[in-house]
């Protein structure tokens, strides 16, 4: 079993693309996408395909990083909507054959340091 | 190069124990701790001590998930305080001889999903 690096390499450049049938070729039928943030869970590879094809705004996939081992991956990705970015952490899990069967997303948004460590640190 | 997964379960059971001398050996004299949310970085392996140790809160570990691959890892923790959890994702790099050189974490909040994909998600 080979490490998940090209697959999830292919998933964002797929979703990217806009290319629905490429995106749904790497997915397994019972795959399983969860989003902990919202407790959202969504079951099936034709109602997640619909999910991503229907997702609202013009984004633009860029990747920063995959970590890839036999069966899992994860991603860190800069999702660019006009001027405006924000970050995505994904953790995969595939079967046998490549095929990803669980999705796991994070969306992490901007937020102020809390006070007293400014001796330790600098912005940037 | 072996891969980082025992490093990384050594760094969370280390910081779980409050045992600094633990955490401390397993970083690089130069490691680059960034949070990408707030901006800050803390650069060096006494500064990045310091932070932890001095970081508030009756904070327990828990490992979600650990993806690792030689020279890089991930990992999905739950971070409990009394019953409140929160989850973080914490990207690490290391040198050629298995010290930590980079660390970065992210920490998503719950949110509420928007509305319009009721039909495909369920909630949990």
């Amino acid at each position: 079993m080979t490490d998940l690096r090209s697959t999830v390499e292919s998933y964002w450049a797929a979703a990217d693309a806009r290319d629905w049938d490429a995106f749904a070729g790497l997915l397994a039928e019972d795959v399983v996408y969860t989003l902990p943030q919202t407790r959202e869970r969504i079951s099936g590879r034709e109602r997640y395909v619909a999910f991503n094809r229907e997702y609202p705004g013009d984004w633009r996939v860029r990747i920063e990083r995959i970590v890839a081992e036999p069966g899992h991956a994860v991603s860190w990705i800069l999702l660019a909507v006009g001027l405006e970015e924000t970050q995505a952490i994904t953790f995969f899990t595939a079967d046998e054959d490549g095929r990803i069967t669980a999705v796991t997303d994070f969306w992490p948004e901007p937020y102020e340091p809390p006070a007293g460590r400014e001796r330790l640190v600098e912005r940037y």
